[in-house]
């Protein structure tokens, strides 16, 4: 594209975020909000593109949080290009890109947290204890720092989509919360900022996770009701593949995240696998929704 | 007083309010909230008159919050009077009163709260620990539904007030927290909707507490900065009243609210004390500020 873009600001305080916010609502104008962890690649763009289209402006964060990693996470290590994010928010149509440090987002003596039961347990929340409280905690923090008309998430955190819808129902937030489709490489796998840990030959047998899924899509849309047999073929697929850990397939209900034994009702077919070091998620609404 | 009152509207549902709220938004004004649990007294009448000065619109909110009693409290005792509560807004200057049910405001499968570490497990918590997490999740509830530009809490309940303004600071509220004075009885007795259980006896002997606090005042105010010195004279005021059982009497550190062996910082002198089957609480903050 040869399309002349005007440089976006970058804001690192709260306050300063605040008052751009403010003066857009002064004004009439309708905020979008796309919370990241930067590293952003094609499924934020698709975020911010949708709000974009939403909204007249569109915030998007880049944060880090240090509060959703546990203690053996990839905290450290987790990729960061601030420069790369920003041209990548200016080409998507965002407004603004927001990227606080965690001493401007955390006190050191900080004392409250949002923390949810059950729903955050299953699936991601069995291996990850402490992940969906920081995640509800951050943000319910950029909802109360950014007060956005409305939110846009990617289905690919299909567990943290519904966490948060559930954070903002018994908050009463009063804010849309935008579920957006995953969007994939040309050979299936789900885009994310995790991937670049992959070595070549991970990467290559990666997309195992899409054939996989797709494997167990095919038998749901074709009449097949039971959990156990949809998952024994996902599980099928992704045991083909030599590299690969399964860490957990389950199919399971939106309200409870519940593992349920027939699709007699919406549901969420997740999974999650490790392929070396790294750890992957992926997953399917069936039927398509949300 | 003669003069002529406008009745105000008792709203009872979530969208009722938010709709209301929104259109003075719209129109510019400025909203405070009062948020209360009902059978209203003076020391409520001066948190609604005070709001009613600083903003253009009041909401006062009337719900006894199911979960911030303990199992063994007194949530089904506790007193109601919405005519008198409505006839009492419309005379200190409210705009509207929001009386939700508990059904409105919890879903029954609702799985977030907010939690609070370390100050709420101090002075009051120490015998209520469900309470300030209670307290914190309906007060985020009841922010994001008005979204007010300020909120009144009175001091009287002084950890309650620490407990809301660290929760603000933590998350981010963009609200301003104002904490009101206490507000006392002829004798001396701080004004409280649980003073209607007390027994005749018993209230004749309750301004023992705030003669107590006095006395500790005077010693803090004539230069004595030794906590434990303060603590026994209080404590001997206390004492001289057979009918009270002491729960605690405790100088805290306003951040941390943990106790402090002396007066070299901004304090709060805290007391609760049971009379037969009543609970009462009083305080004083030294130097007088927050």
């Amino acid at each position: 594209m040869s399309e002349q873009l005007s440089p976006i600001p970058v804001v690192h305080t709260i306050d300063a975020i605040r008052e751009l916010v403010q003066e857009w609502k002064r004004q009439g104008l309708s905020v979008g909000l796309v919370p990241t962890m930067g590293y952003l690649h094609e499924g934020h763009q698709s975020l911010i593109e949708r709000a974009a289209q939403d909204n007249d402006r569109v915030v998007v964060s880049d944060f880090v949080n240090p509060i959703q990693f546990g203690p053996s996470e990839d905290l450290e290590s987790y990729p960061r290009d601030l420069q790369r994010d920003t041209a990548l928010v200016e080409r998507a149509g965002g407004s603004v890109l927001f990227n606080p440090t965690p001493a401007e987002m955390y006190f050191p003596n900080r004392t409250t947290a949002i923390t949810m039961s059950t729903i955050t347990e299953e699936l991601c929340g069995k291996t990850r204890p402490v992940h969906f409280g920081g995640v509800c905690t951050v943000v319910a923090k950029l909802f109360n720092i950014v007060t956005p008309d409305r939110a846009y998430f990617g289905k690919k955190d299909a567990q943290q989509l519904l966490v948060i819808r559930r954070m903002v129902r018994d908050l009463n937030f009063n804010i849309e919360i935008i579920g957006c489709p995953i969007i994939r490489e040309a050979d299936g796998l789900a885009k994310s900022s995790r991937n670049t840990y992959l070595t070549e030959a991970e990467r290559a047998a990666a997309p195992v996770l899409h054939r996989a899924l797709e494997r167990g899509r095919m038998l749901a849309e074709s009449g097949e009701r039971s959990s156990e047999v949809i998952i024994a073929a996902i599980r099928e697929v992704l045991d083909s593949e030599p590299l690969t850990d399964t860490e957990y397939v389950e199919i399971v209900d939106l309200e409870t995240v519940h593992p349920v034994p027939t699709l007699d009702q919406p549901v969420l077919v997740a999974l999650a696998v490790r392929l070396g070091t790294t750890r992957l998620i992926d997953n399917f609404f069936f039927p398509d929704e949300l």
